[in-house]
C-alpha cells in the first residue's frame, strides 16, 4: 500500500470513528445507557454492528468516547478566551441545553465509581485534572488578591468541581434550579477575600 | 380473626418487611443494583421470592426503602443533638464506612432523575424536604450572624447540598478526598460573614 493510500484509510478510519461518535452522542442522549442497543448505532451509521466493534471494545468503550468527546466541545466553550473558574457557569449553561447528554454524565460518573468498571479510569484522570486546573487558577487568584488565600486551593477547587456536579444533579430533578447563578455565588461572593 | 391475632400477623409482616430491608441494604452494598438478583436476596432471608412481591412490587421499589432506611438511620447520626448544617459532616464521615450503600446512593440518585423512573418522586421529594430544612437552618444563622446574609438562604442550602454530593463523587474515585473536611470548609470558613 502506497503511503498516501495508507493515510487515505487512516482519514476514512477517522471520519468513520467520528460518525460513530456524534450518532451514539444522540441515541445516547435520547434513549439513555441502559435503553440504547449498539445494533441501533450501526444501522443509523449505516455499518453492521461488526464494524462498531473494529473502532470500539464494547459499548462502554464507545459511552467514554462519547464522554470524552463532550469534554472537548466544553473545553471550546469559552473560545478560549475563558479558562478555569470563569468557564464554570459557561458550560453549566451549556449543558441546561443538553438534558440528555447532562443526564448521560450524571449516571456514568457515578456507575464508573466502581472501581474495574470500563469507563473508571477515565473519570479518575477526568476529575484528576479538572481538580489540578481550577486549582492552578484559585492559586493564581490568591495571589492577585481575587480569591481569599487562608484555604488551600486544592480544598477550594474540589469545592467548586463539587458544586458543579451537585447543583446538576439538583437541577435534573428540579429544572428550576439555577446551576450557573449558584456556582456565579459560590465563585464571585464566597471566594473573594472579605471587604 | 380477633384483633390481637390481627395485630400479631401486622406485626410479623412489619418484622419481615424490615428483614428483607437489611438483607437487601446487605446485598445491595456490596454486589451493587444491578449485579443483584431478587432470588438471592429471597434465598437469604429464606422465603420465596414471590414472597418478596408481596412487600415490595419490584426490585426497584425495595431499592427505594433501602435508602430511605438509610435517611432515617443518617437522621440519628447526631443522637438528636444535631440538625441542619452541623449534620453534614459527621453524615459524611459515617458515609466514608459505608462504601457499598454510598456508592448505591450515589448511583441511584443520577439514573433516578430520569422522570419515569420508579425511585423519581422518592429523590425529588429528598432534595425538596433536604435543601428546605437546611435552608430553615441558615435563615436561623443569618439571624444570629452566623452566616452571612447578602446571600438568599436556599442558595446557600442548594450550595451546601451539592458540595455534598460533588464531594462524594470525588471521593469515590480518591479515598484521599476528605469529604467531612471540605464541608466543615465550607461551612465554618465560607459562609460566616466577614470578620
Amino acid at each position: 500500500m502506497s503511503t498516501s493510500r495508507a493515510r487515505g484509510q487512516y482519514a476514512k478510519g477517522a471520519e468513520r470513528r467520528e460518525q460513530i461518535i456524534q450518532t451514539a452522542t444522540d441515541v445516547f442522549a435520547t434513549e439513555g445507557f441502559e435503553g440504547t442497543a449498539l445494533k441501533r448505532v450501526a444501522e443509523l451509521v449505516g455499518v453492521r454492528e461488526a464494524t462498531l466493534f473494529h473502532y470500539f471494545k464494547g459499548k462502554q468503550e464507545l459511552l467514554t468516547a462519547v464522554l470524552a468527546e463532550r469534554d472537548r466541545r466544553a473545553a471550546a466553550v469559552g473560545n478560549s478566551e475563558k479558562a478555569g473558574l470563569d468557564l464554570m457557569a459557561p458550560i453549566a449553561e451549556r449543558n441546561r441545553q443538553e438534558r440528555g447528554l447532562t443526564t448521560l454524565y450524571a449516571v456514568a460518573s457515578a456507575t464508573a465509581s466502581h472501581p474495574g468498571h470500563d469507563s473508571h479510569e477515565y473519570f479518575r484522570q477526568r476529575y484528576e485534572a479538572l481538580v489540578g486546573d481550577i486549582s492552578a487558577d484559585i492559586s493564581q487568584r490568591q495571589h492577585l488578591g481575587e480569591v481569599r488565600s487562608d484555604v488551600d486551593p486544592v480544598q477550594l477547587s474540589r469545592l467548586v468541581v463539587a458544586a458543579f456536579d451537585g447543583l446538576q444533579l439538583q437541577w435534573l430533578y428540579d429544572k428550576d434550579v439555577d446551576m450557573a447563578e449558584g456556582l456565579r455565588t459560590l465563585i464571585d461572593v464566597l471566594l473573594p477575600p472579605a471587604g
